[in-house]
Order: C-alpha cells, then structure tokens, then sequence
C-alpha cells in the first residue's frame, strides 16, 4: 500500500459508511471515498416503515451521519449522485459517473470495497410504472412515498407482498388511516417463516383491519375510476379486483452486484458476492460486506445471504478496517431477525424449515406456547415458539416466535445458544431471569426447549420416564400442553 | 425402597410443590406427602407486591395449586397447618406436629426432601411487632397487609429495606396512594448491585415520589400522634423520624435451616443447606431444594445461596426427582434476577463486585450506556449496563442493567453466554436481533461487551488499533461514550 493509500467505497448506506469509518480509524492517514448513488448517505433504512406512520416526522431523521459532517467530522471524502459504472480489479481502476453532470472519470484505488446493497425486485408487472406505485427501499423512495399521502391523501392501499417489509408498511398505512389490503404469492403471510409463526401474524393483520389475501396472482395494474367514485388505481389478480389510491410492491429484494459480476468478481449460490471472513472477495485488494455480499452462517457451516442492517454494518467494520490495511474478522451469523407488526412481535434466528430442507439436515420441529408474565400478573399475553432440534446430536438449529411482547429479546437468548453450539437439554437449564412483570418461572424459551427435548425422545423412539402426550399433526410437528 | 415408597417434602412452596409433582411422575405409586405450617401452598410469592398494589384482586389469585386440587389431581396428600419439629435421619423418622390440634406424630419416610425456605431478617428492633408493621414473605403476609390497607387505610408507610423486595413494596404502597419513605442502612440502595445501576433506580423512586434516605438506621418503632393530626406510628432513625401508618420491613432473608441443623445436616458457607448437583443433602435419602438450600454456581465453580423461585422450581423438580427413586441433576445457576421498580426494568446475572471480590478474581469492570430502541424511534430510552470480565482470560464473569425497557431479557442473554463460557469478544460477535422497535443496529449488550473488551486492553496495557478514550473513574471503573 502506498504512503497515502487510498481506499474506495462503493456504496454509503450501512455497510459503506461502517467500512469508510472504520478504515479512517484504522489508518488515519487514508484517502477514504465514498462513492454513493443517491443523495443520502448512512441513514437507518428499517426505520422507514414506522416513520411513514408519522406524518409529524421527517424522513431526514432516518439519516445517522450526512455527508457533510462525514466529510467534516470524519474525514471521509464522500461523493453522492456519483454512480460506480465498471471496476477493474486488475487495474485496480473505478468507473465513476456524476449523475449531475454526466461527467464520467476513473478513479484509482489501492483497495476497494463493494458497499452495493440490495435492490426490490421488480416483478415483471404491467402497469408498475404508473404513478401511485411504489417500492420503499431507499430513503428517497420513503420520501417519494410520505409525499405522496401528503399531496394526494389516497384513502386506500394495496400492498404486494407478505414479507416483513410489506408488513411493516401495512402497518404504517393503516396508522395512516388507509383501508389496506396486503396480497401474497404463497399460501400464507411470511413465507419462510414457520406456519404456526405466520397464523398468527395473520390474524394479527386481521385483527388490526387489514384485508389479507394469499395464493394471489397479481397480473397488472390499471387505472380506475378516480376519487370519489371509485380508487385511481385498480390491482388485477386471479383472485379479482383490488381497488388501490397507492401500492407498495415488497416482494423482496435482491443482491446489487452487477458491478462485481462486470469485474469478474465470484458470486456464491446465493447470487450474492462469496467473501471470506475477511470480507475478502475473489479480486485481489476487492472486499465485499453488507446486503450484496453473503456472510458466513455459522449454523449452516458455510455462507449465507442473508440481507440485514446488523450484518452489513458489523461486516462494514471488518471490510473497512481489513481494506486500510488493519486486521479483522467477521464472527459471522446465525440469521437473526425481528419486527413488529401491530400489537404483535415477531422474531427467528437460526434455520427454519425452508433452510433445514434444503442443506438435508435431519431434525425436529416442536411447537408450545407459554405467557410473556408470570402466573396471575395482568397484561401480556401467549409466545408462540417454534423451535428446530437436530436428531441424534439434539443440538439447536433455530426458532421463531411470535408474541405481543418479549419476543425479540427472546429469540437473542436462542441466538447466543446457537452461536454456543448448545443443545436443547443445555438450553433448558438456562439461568434465565424470572420477574412477573416480564416472565413466568418457566420463561417461554424454557418451556420450548422442554418441548424440543421431548419431540427429539419421540422421534428417537424413546420412552420418557416422564412421560408427555405428543400429538404429531399433519406436518408431522409436536405439539403439546404446557404445565 | 419398599414396595410403596413414602416421600415426604418438607415445605409446599415453590420447590416442595415441585418435587412432590415430580415424585409422583417419577413414581407413580409413591405416597408422597407434603408438611406444610401455613395454610398454602404452591403460589407465587413474587407476585405478592404487584398483587399489593391492586385493591381488587384476592391474594389468593397467586395460589397455583390449592391443597385440595394437589391431593384429587395430582395424588398428593398434602397436610397444611402442619409444623415438621424434627428429623432424625438415621432411624428415617419426621416429627409433626398439627397445628389445629396440637397433636404430634411420628412420620416414617423412604426419602425426605427439605424445602423449608427462606424466612425474613427480624431485626432486633423495639417495636417491630406493633400493629401496623408487616413482613412480605408468604402468603399470609401478604394478605394480612392487604386486609390492613383496605381496613386501616393507611395514608403514609415506611418500608425498611432498599433490596428489590422493598423497591417492589414501595411500589405497590405508592400505587395505593400511600405516601412512602423508604430507609436503607447502607450507602445506596440495592446494596451488592452495582452503583451506576443503583443510582439509577434511586432517582427512579425519587422520580416516582418515593422518599429515599440512606444510611439511616432504625432504632425503634414508637406510637405517633393518631390521624387525622398524624400518623399511628413513628420510625425513629439516626437521621430523624419518619411517620407512618403502616411499616413493612424487608431486610433481606435467611434460609430456614433449623430443621436441617437439629438433624445434623452440614450447612454451607452460606449458612444454608450443602447440596450437591442431585440435591442430596449430608444425610442419606435427604435432599433439599429451594431457598433453604444451596446451588452450585456455574461461574464461581463452587455452591452460593442465591435464593430465587426460579432456582426453587428447578431444584425442586431434580429433588423430587431423586426422592423418588428417579435420576435427575440440576444444571446449577448463574445468578440472573429481574425486577421492576415503577417505569425501570433492573436485572442482574453472575458476579458483581461483591462476588468478586470475595472470591478473590482479578476483573475489570465496564459501564456503557445504550438506547434500547433504534436510531430516531420514538420512546424507550438509555439502559445503563455494567459488566465485569476476568483480566487474562477476557471470560464474561457478570452483568447488570437498568432501564425502560428490554433489560431482563437482555440479561438472559448474559446468562446464556455466561452458560456458554463466553469471553467479551464472543459476546461482541453475536448476532443479535435489531429491529428499530426493539433495539439499535448495535444492542446495548454488543456495547456493553465492546466497552469490557476496551476495559480489558487497557487493563492489559495494550493499545488498541482503535483507540478509545476510556476514563477511569474513581471506583476504577470504564466508562466510555458510544458512537
């Protein structure tokens, strides 16, 4: 590395700007650039959906660190509406583009770290470029959107897709005081989340006055009659009309790595960037972290892709330090997720039933239910849990809950089980803290783990000394009465 | 064992309740019997404060089980009002007494299990047995000071004692509407927490409208002016007299050994019954379970008397286990406990400085402050945590938390990583759950560890490549501002 090595970041939201700030802090005397975009740099993208739900707040809160006071504050050169068009490792060379000029230049690097993020798919839709549609991606989309309800108050929605990211933007269209249906492809809400997970945020979503639609089709969108009479805009599915002022495509969202694959970067069977547990692409002095890159899943034992806003700052840090020439590791990830739909929470981590099936593991499934308080304490109200138990090694695989409270705090005491390797005997004689107010005697990742422990003795043809009905149902689950 | 074994469970709480359960599922054709002197059984004595504090519940909503439901639903013939006068283990003999009719017996057992629990401090205090002055330890208590508050109703109370027991009833007192003053002898309330934790549930209850003075002992408690001019009792202090209608004293417990000791059973250091990891006492075909007892502590590496219902209903359950012939260990404890004082959540898990120190471990101690929600997310607020970690080893030893919200399921995450074995840098790598609703990209426990990790380089002398200022404050502590 040269006497002023430059390090060159592509991409500033998570991911770019924990790399930049980490590379200044490792070798201070860097030329840290961040080339982004869009006009916003390092603001907290999961927060859009709640701050749609406040016409009182600002979009702008989301950012963290704008680019003037990175630039001022931090040292850190970045450059927003600058595009990064071609990157040539062997040259070690970035194509940039100001998009407010049009002005394009070559910028050399000494390293270089693909920040690219992810992007909403796009399903091939008839009529998705019609005004009133929108994704809710970048800060800017947020903003298009909040405009949006303010100028042309749409008194109904239509949200496509059942991820957690539609949602959350149901959710904040209804606080909004839209009329809301959501639509999804798969037989039910979350899909990859466990059934007993999803029926309840079904109901929930029921629960809370949103029209729930799933197995639909959607086959374009088309004007309708305008307000008042009828709404501007009409969703077409195999399932009838959906009448819609605005609509929210979220069918999810995929790797940005158009600029890795042009400089012949590896991608891994994900369609994401492979990197190492450095952050290491195959390009020499090219690394790779956040939403475009996979991570490695230390239950699965190899990498994953798995598109989260703790994963691409944590891996930011590492590419960041390791690019200015610093040591670091990635301790990887077990594939930790929450968030909150209405009045229920709703968190998993580990491997569910999609990512069990498809490595060929063997395991069980055990499903309870247990209290979010103590016996007799007012409020709260049933956790249900789910949790995956390898046969023969009984060791934790992974578990999704769904609550009215305590859930995302939960699922973390089976994220650190999991990143211990424990087992779900070792699980159930956790030390974990009892207070009515905030558990039972037999916190729900207790009784859970109970359950795992008694669907593994079932499955292992066992005869327990204390001995449990288990009902096997149709999915071939256990299921059982908590005591 | 004969043919039908006798198990006879001293005490009907939390862990007698259980080990006589577990008995009957271990042995189905065991006579199992419980002894106990008060007139219930199995209920949930930390619920009693909440209870308190709502007029329009019974006491008896904690009971879980009723003698009556234990006998027809469970077979288990459980005898109240009955008092055990003492054991003689060699000849397998309990003597009773009945308190209704004075009548004593000599009842012949198999296997006993001591679940005699814990019984408050009394201190030597003149006055303490006036009318108006209460415990809060069973049942009885409980309603007792119920019927006074409802009877009496009392405009102004004292509580003696700032452990969580107090901090609960000075709680519910307020939720009365009483006006309270709590004393506490020590420097601080919440004596053996740490002081950054402590001080922050001071100004809570301060915040709360409750009257804190510490330092301050009691001398006597002395007939007042009557109402309306004043108040029926006065607590007279080194620091001047409090008035009060009614006084609760909660200054601490100590594990009900008399029974165990006549038998010659050997104590720990502690002062509350050895145990090994079965429950089994020094006395063949003896154990013990619950406040009265023992556990082994899985950080200290060594048996500590941490009295907890959680820990009752486990060991109660390995005891009963035994007891009865069966083959069950108890997975030992980390030390985790939560309570709620008015809008705090406060939570420990492991070693404070207390344990520490009297175990002689070289440690460092790390305070951080974090939000427990996401960037610009309305609500929660700053949870105050404190971790030690062993100097050398970098091994999490303890930790504690104060705040709105989330903290006693955070610190089960502690106490999972404590279970682990986890060093600080561990604990930093886990991938937590973030969700803005639930917590920041970086959850205050990855800041907490990362804080320890900062602790522990400067312990060491080393300098980090990151270099942080880390202020050492007088106690020697590391408290650092978070970015």
């Amino acid at each position: 590395m040269t006497a002023r090595p430059r390090v060159v970041i592509v991409g500033g939201v998570a991911a770019g700007m924990a790399a930049a700030s980490q590379a200044r802090r490792t070798r201070p005397d860097a030329d840290v650039v961040v080339i982004e975009r869009g006009t916003h740099v390092s603001y907290a993208a999961c927060g859009m959906p709640y701050n749609l739900a406040d016409p009182a707040r600002s979009m702008e809160d989301l950012v963290v660190l704008d680019a003037e006071r990175a630039r001022h504050e931090r040292g850190i050169d970045v450059r927003t509406r600058v595009e990064a068009l071609a990157l040539d490792p062997a040259r070690k060379i970035l194509k940039v583009r100001d998009l407010a000029t049009g002005i394009e230049r070559a910028l050399p690097y000494d390293s270089l770290v693909l920040a690219t993020g992810a992007a909403p798919v796009r399903p091939p839709l008839r009529g998705i470029d019609r005004a009133g549609v929108f994704a809710l991606r970048e800060l800017s989309d947020g903003e298009a959107l909040k405009r949006w309800l303010a100028a042309e108050k749409p008194r109904c929605a239509v949200v496509v897709g059942g991820g957690y990211v539609g949602l959350e933007t149901a959710e904040a269209l209804r606080a909004r005081g839209l009329a809301v249906a959501l639509l999804e492809k798969f037989p039910e809400v979350l899909p990859g989340f466990e059934p007993e997970v999803a029926a309840r945020v079904h109901a929930e979503l029921e629960r809370a006055g949103v029209t729930v639609a799933t197995g639909v089709e959607v086959a374009a969108i088309v004007p309708g009659d305008e307000p008042p009479a009828g709404a501007r805009l009409v969703v077409q599915t195999d399932r009838g009309l959906f009448p819609a002022d605005t609509i929210v495509i979220a069918v999810g969202v995929r790797p940005n790595v158009s600029l890795a694959r042009g400089a012949g970067i590896a991608l891994g069977p994900s369609g994401a960037i492979a990197v190492d547990g450095a952050c290491r692409t195959s390009a020499p002095d090219v690394f790779a972290a956040g939403d475009c890159a996979e991570a490695p899943h230390r239950v699965l034992g190899h990498n994953a892709w798995v598109p989260l806003g703790t994963t691409a700052n944590k891996q930011g840090r590492v590419a960041g330090a390791n690019a200015a020439g610093g040591y670091a590791t990635f301790g990887g990830i077990v594939g930790t997720a929450a968030f909150k739909v209405f009045g229920l929470e709703v968190a998993r981590t580990g491997l569910g039933h999609v990512e069990i099936e498809r490595d060929g593991l063997d395991a069980v499934a055990a499903v309870s239910t247990q209290s979010s308080r103590g016996h007799a304490y007012p409020g709260g109200g049933p956790i249900t849990t789910v949790l995956f138990a390898e046969r023969g090694s009984g060791r934790l695989l992974g578990g999704q809950m769904a609550g009215p409270e305590g859930v995302a705090k939960r699922i973390d005491v089976l994220a650190t089980a999991l990143q211990a390797g424990m087992d779900v005997t070792e699980v159930e004689a956790l030390d974990l803290s009892y207070a009515p107010p905030f558990a039972p005697v037999y916190d729900p990742v207790l009784i859970a783990a109970a359950a795992a422990r008694r669907a593994l003795a079932a499955a292992a043809g066992a005869r327990e000394t204390h001995a449990t009905t288990i009902k096997a149902h149709p999915r071939a689950r256990h299921e059982e009465a908590l005591g």
